[in-house]
């Protein structure tokens, strides 16, 4: 099933997103960005110009910035108020979600596979071995 | 304890990210960003420029925007090899990671306080409540 992707943000987060999804896959083309409040404009007809656009045998994906943030809120207005329902709202998009979903290889997304798609994208303390501490388990490796 | 932050990304995520911390919390001036890749320019530098400004009795945060890419890898290396163990590396960053970290009353971050606030910026799928249910739901609340 073909699917189209926007992503709406506070400021230019969402053009930066597109900017990184080209570097990394090619695809920054397919995802349709709205950098909201960097100018007074309503970016209200931008989110409805999406969901007009979306075809009936197509999924429309959005992300957004920030749960609960007026950007989110919006898009979520909008979508209901569109009637649509092949379109899914994901909140708190991180580069990992958005570029798992457009290489997605699931024919369908489901509220399931989203999901997954959602828990693999969680941000993380990474975890630093030191510099000393990596020598020692190095020559622990060797003795035994 | 005094908090510097840094912000690295393929391409132009990190400084959209800056412009969203800006319009959100007037806060985007203490994101310093690297935008890697855009150029063909090493990056390197300006994580150990980050690192070496940072003092010891500071705590440093710097967000990556994809565990195990190559920012993600090249960051964790130069912390590592700094020796610093004041300084925490998140992965997967979005804006209400960024922001709650920024904006956290904490007085000293730890794993633990910072694995919270994880927690808490992971992304979801929005339930979208169809305009009829809504309705239904309203007049529901009013007959009772």
């Amino acid at each position: 099933m073909q699917r189209k992707y926007l992503m709406a943000s506070h400021g230019h987060l969402a053009s930066g997103m597109q900017s990184s999804i080209n570097i990394l896959a090619g695809k920054g083309g397919e995802l349709k960005v709205i950098d909201a409040y960097v100018t007074d404009e309503d970016y209200t007809p931008q989110i409805t110009a999406f969901l007009e656009d979306l075809q009936d045998d197509e999924q429309g994906v959005i992300f957004t910035d920030f749960y609960g943030g007026s950007v989110n809120q919006k898009v979520a207005a909008e979508v209901v108020k569109s009637g649509k329902t092949n379109v899914f709202v994901l909140a708190n998009a991180n580069l990992p979600l958005v570029l798992g979903v457009m290489l997605s290889p699931e024919e369908v997304l489901t509220a399931d596979n989203l999901a997954s798609m959602t828990a693999e994208a969680a941000p993380q303390l990474v975890q630093l071995a030191p510099a000393k501490q990596e020598t020692a388990e190095e020559e622990l490796d060797d003795f035994f």
